[in-house]
């Protein structure tokens, strides 16, 4: 059974899958095996070669520049800057900000070891000019809340304003969990810095 | 986007994760790409590929007999009958039975129109003959036990001596969710019908 132990244990490291739902899983796949199992064999080979980040903002996706750096109905006057990729796409589903966005990979951490030069940071300020608007929606924790402040400094020498989203998301949350309405009310609540 | 939405829709469709959580999972793949998206991929693959239903028993795997049925250490007069496979491997892991497996594939129900012709049942009778015994580990639900007096019925002509597992098993419990011990327990009690 090594072929299936294989696919279990891989399965077992996806988040929200333990060795006993990796099991069931698995047992989902093998018995639906054209429908399911196949088909996301291929996704997954398609999406590892065809996804690639934007060299601009950092999103992933099949082309390049990203789907919404490329979108002319979208500001490109306002850079909405998230830590993750899931963040990013949080706020993509509230519909609510029509600008570009900027995905810095991480957060500054000084227990992690993480430093400005190891996040999607130089590249930010590189876009950033006078009259432009930046939007820091980064999560509400102590790490999240120090890179703000980073980037905020960083940014003061370009001539943007730097705007932050508006109390509203739960201290201590994070961006990914939270439903579409609050955070459609902390970007339209977003005050300047 | 379209690959890794494609991606998202097929990871939301196994058992334990649904829409949030196949994102997350879609993300942790891109992330991961050399380290698990690509060999989940291939092990998805060769799973779909190599694994197939052995012909005595119903088990899952990569070699045909199986390697259960195949296994000279494993006593050949003794065959526990489970409803699904995630129930044989349930019972593996207690490894309190040195037998054979019969795996039907599902249990009788009139509700869902499932006949003795849908079961992997005609091929159990033929592998009984006297001398040898029948373990019935079927799920403590209705149509579980509903399926084991059918078999147990059947299996009086063969001269084979029926038993099923001890109480024990909760009453509407499944067996892919009890504990090894609980297992173990009720498998070392079982009693002859």
């Amino acid at each position: 059974m090594s072929e299936l132990d294989t696919l279990i244990g891989l399965l077992a490291k996806l988040p929200g899958l333990g060795p006993r739902s990796a099991r069931r899983a698995a047992l989902h796949l093998i018995k639906r095996r054209e429908s399911i199992m196949e088909p996301l064999a291929a996704a997954l080979r398609n999406a590892a070669a065809a996804v690639r980040p934007c060299s601009i903002c950092g999103n992933l996706d099949t082309v390049e520049p990203c789907a919404i750096c490329r979108d002319p109905r979208r500001e490109t006057n306002a850079v909405c800057v998230v830590e993750d990729l899931a963040d990013l796409w949080a706020l993509e589903r509230t519909a609510a900000f029509r600008g570009r966005y900027h995905v810095l990979g991480g957060t500054l951490s000084a227990l992690d070891g993480v430093g400005p030069e190891d996040l999607n940071i130089g590249r930010l300020i590189a876009r950033l000019a006078p009259g432009m608007e930046l939007i820091l929606a980064l999560n509400a924790t102590v790490d999240g809340q120090t890179t703000a402040h980073y980037i905020a400094d960083r940014a003061a020498a370009t001539g943007a304003t730097v705007s932050r989203l508006a109390q509203g998301v739960p201290i201590g949350g994070e961006l990914d969990y939270l439903d579409e309405g609050t955070l459609t009310a902390a970007l339209k609540a977003r005050r300047a810095l």
